[in-house]
């Protein structure tokens, strides 16, 4: 019976003085599998991941974990606690505008100067060191800056300097109205169909300013600074974003489903000893990021959403309707809004009226099977 | 064949400068039946009323009209465009917080004087000379006040001057997510079931600040007015608000159900020359406002939400499921918060997390059927 | 030398699962003099309070206080943190857009009642006869109910809790950007020229909802009821509302001189044992309610506020002067807006740009001096 | 006598299908002087510039035009109508939470391919062709591209389509609570000294997505590209932002120093033919964008902002004084910030409470004089 560990992590102080605080899950592994660091709902409204994290602590009570895994839902409290009307609006922060999850510490020189430092340390030796290396970097530019650091990377460089401890980081998301999608980086393209997740994403290996990117990228920029100088290793880390589906949304029978398709890639990399989670024979579907493309609203108006996810829309079928009853009388006042080429719809807009230009729906162009 | 005629009403002047307009629908019916006014989207996220006038007006294009009706979509441009993330933040005036919905005129001392000064009128004659005092009234202490008005109160005063030219007023809303309901004022019970709407809630003929209250209180006090001086007329004008499912969201199917639900109402009442439109032979439940009880969140977390609208749930039976993540471990981590006494749910919240004292739930209790 | 206890008291529970707590400070008096209870902050923005709680705190440390003195501030942890852009969006609950200064409790049937079932007793025996049943009913209607009670709700009956144990409220506010001015209730007029306040507004004694009628309100209505009894006893408790200047807007040097005038009141209540604190040489201007009126601006655009408080303006004198660059060329780009009856401005608006119907200015007229 | 035009430009349509516009004034100049374009109010809160406009207007209709010279108020409807509370909350795309300044377009392979393209152009041919392709590259990429652009980009879109024809760009900003002070590309450090501010920051020429880089970058780069050539052409086009106070402030007598400063360095370009504006005697400091610093709240608190702008403030000087009423009775109620090193504050935030990593100021360090 594996025993989990709980503490609290104090990541934002709020103006009224109060410390804001994330749940840490800890479970010690034997020692013989890779280390791993699961969060959830950086993004306010994106609640589901918490559902999973409980439904994984139900279910890794009574496994064997090899590796150590660290488990922090609600990772976000300020954004958790971000309310406007029915809604709430965790996104970015309310002061500066920033996306919550843009936040993240990267140094893109740290992995030329330690290659360029190290060029002759085991593949053991590097990992190690070079994760000291980040982590004190992290600590330096981030938690230690005698300017200080904005909320949003306070926030971030705590979470981050949990997740530089691990080998996999897995971040929970959601979308607005959304199906199961994955952003799974280029480099791990065979450990996507590992998860039931019937959309995968490949992302460029660079940094963007996510949690997925700031585990992985410095591990894969090492490869590449190793590989200029002629040596192969490993990336030595793995990391996903999964999208589990709608924004504002629980159920914890959902939950199960996706907790069951975490295991299965644990099981697959080894930190956990089982064998009973399978990946489900699906169809998954993916494509390049640069051809997973937002559809943006031509007009203004109220809208219906037709078009349904996971299935292939073919060029000139209709995305959504559109009622624009200030026109009541000509035939602009009931339209459609048609895809401009074969795609697969992944995610829609939350709100049944936009403005011009506000994002539809996301798409999947250039798709294929996996 | 109807003409529909199609005009624009500014009703806002914001701070670029901008006047915002609401658009105005007229069909001039043959003068022989009660005129209608009908809007729709005060709330700005309350779309779905847009849809049904849109199925209205598709349908009155061939229908003989016997009293001119009024059809204002998108009664609230201020609310419609304050977005708020993925939401549409259009519920109060974003400056004073301020409800839409509750920013309308009624002057207590009218009624009274009327009838006092005028207890011989005939009945043609109180309704045509109340109506022209209630209009100047209105316009002084709102439209033409030396101090101004607030926005919310300019906004209202316009639509309630084209609402009090009418005889009849449908204010077209939704809750947020919701089932259909229907608010009655007490003394028109008998024509709650014209509409094919299943839960009802009889609300006291008071004055509270909302359209329909403010179109029918007048002609009510004025009733209660001669009442009092020993004379029985009929209160002149029928109000309601009709709650047409979910915010954020549109059907023009649902939409083409409630337009048929309108013109049955309408064709009842003398508006329409039809016989084509009748009431569905359904379960309408309902219950009086007193017994129309919120039910507030007793602790803050994850929801979901698990009583179905329109059935009976008994005491005890659950309302919702939270999760309580930060609290794994303990017997508070997943909990189920019951009803107090049976009750029908008709609403609840549209968000999955909440606060203490967050309203969960609307349920009708002490319901009876109609 | 005085003891402050320092202690916290959770107030609402947010989203995350954290509970928010306000500070308490208390000072237990020789037990000779009228109990105080004195919160700041209950609109987010308004923060100027707590620094006049720093002062107080400073001064009571060396003197002698009969009576005990309890100190809120940050009374308002979720307004405190509702941060929207470089402002503070504390005004109203983000969710419900209620105003937190409205959710404190009253039960007008208690006095009548009571005054009908006690008709004997004694003055001292009312006083905590009475404050015990209205605590009471505050416990069962907002804190013990099964229907729980809003987020607003609970908040305020936590404040209302130990307001009740007082026999002077004062709640400290601000307005947006504003002079210093006074809520007085009218049956306390003659207390009003103990604050170094310029500007005082005799309040009806009816009950709006705000911190300072839900403290005096039952008293008042107590004394009615006796009084239709034909007995005369005093209001036994007093309550007031300072607004101390502008929201947004920290200044300890300030604080001070709003302090010493705080410390005048007491004395002269006797609260404190002290003589070295008296009221300020000073106009004191006051209006009744109803003549504080709000000046709303009859056309939208930028806005340049020209009237200085506290001084009479005459009619037709500047308040502001507005630009609507978007008609330069013809004589309505620069306009100014005018006084239509000799007035002193109070406050002005916080924003340089309004819609239509956005109070410009609170403006006092038929004033006199006191 | 000169004659302005008066336009407006439909740049964004919103929920309710109103189209929201732009006022353009456009004085038509003599044909040989430099084309100007100037706009303000990109973000909703900044509205002095449209004062600086106004008495620009006012003072060009008795001078001599050289060039055209276009002005636009009032640059973004959705920000300047965005109220939250008594607050313009106009900085960012409510929706998408992304910085209005942030939405040019910009093509890096442009520069780069036209001067391959055509390395023996005339000077005058570059300039004409190149801003023949950019203008097409703008409206093929993002006001005609299939899949739609972002609210924010096809706003951006149409103001850069104005800028594009003109040889001088100026845009009008404010800070929150702020001093006057310009940036301005390094390339440009000459006219610096042009404006009556009197700070100065000199950025990277490279593109960051605002109004001054859209407008310069591709110019900049141009010469970039046909030095890598061998050959040498100027920087054909002047950006600059100017940041003329503090935001949510409107003075016509403050705007119209900065029109004379804006007329000074219209003058001394050639785009009016006049004698009299000259720029003034002043300390101008200036340092480098990377020398421009943030500087973050290390704790959350009240805030009172101590350290005046425009003066050199030394190492250990206070910036700010905090007030933790919550922990009164410790040495940590009432602090003070310090400055890390020799700094000029040139802007602080608006709100008097900070979470702990608000930017608190923004100082100049390394700071030298012009």
């Amino acid at each position: 019976m594996t025993t989990i560990e709980r503490s609290s992590l104090e990541v934002a102080v709020v103006a009224n003085g109060q410390a804001l605080s994330v749940p840490v899950y800890k479970i010690r592994g034997q020692g013989n599998g890779p280390n791993v660091y699961i969060q959830a709902n950086m993004h306010g409204a994106e609640v589901q991941g918490n559902a999973v994290i409980y439904q994984l602590l139900e279910q890794l009570k009574s496994l064997t974990c090899l590796g150590d895994i660290t488990l922090v839902p609600l990772a976000n409290p300020i954004g958790s606690n971000q309310k406007s009307g029915e809604f709430t609006l965790g996104r970015f922060d309310p002061i500066t505008g920033e996306n919550w999850n843009r936040g993240y510490h990267f140094n893109a020189q740290l992995p030329v100067e330690f290659a360029k430092a190290n060029p002759d340390l085991s593949s053991d030796e590097i990992k190690s060191e070079f994760r000291r290396a980040i982590i004190e970097d992290l600590e330096l530019s981030k938690l230690n800056n005698p300017y200080g650091a904005k909320t949003c990377q306070l926030l971030c460089a705590q979470l981050q300097r949990m997740a530089f401890d691990a080998d996999i980081v897995l971040d929970l998301h959601t979308g607005p109205i959304s199906s199961r999608h994955l952003y799974c980086p280029e480099y791990a393209k065979d450990r996507a169909t590992l998860f039931d997740i019937p959309h995968v994403l490949f992302i460029p290996s660079d940094f963007d300013g996510a949690m997925d990117e700031a585990s992985f990228c410095p591990w894969w920029q090492l490869q590449q600074a190793y590989q200029a100088q002629g040596r192969e290793i490993d990336v030595m880390v793995d990391a996903f974003t999964l999208e589990l589906g709608s924004q504002e949304w629980l159920s914890l029978d959902a939950a199960k489903e996706d907790s069951d398709s975490v295991l299965s890639y644990l099981q697959a990399r080894g930190s956990i000893d089982s064998s009973i989670f399978q990946p489900k024979q699906m169809t998954r579907y993916a494509c390049m990021l640069k051809d997973y493309r937002a559809f943006y609203a031509p007009q203004s108006g109220l809208v219906e959403y037709l078009a349904p996810f996971g299935e292939v829309l073919e060029e000139g079928e209709p995305l959504v309707q559109m009622l624009n009853i200030e026109r009541y009388g000509d035939e602009r006042c009931v339209t459609q809004v048609r895809a401009p080429e074969p795609c697969i719809p992944v995610l829609h807009f939350a709100s049944a009226s936009v403005n011009q230009g506000t994002e539809l729906y996301k798409v999947m162009t250039n798709f294929f099977t996996l």
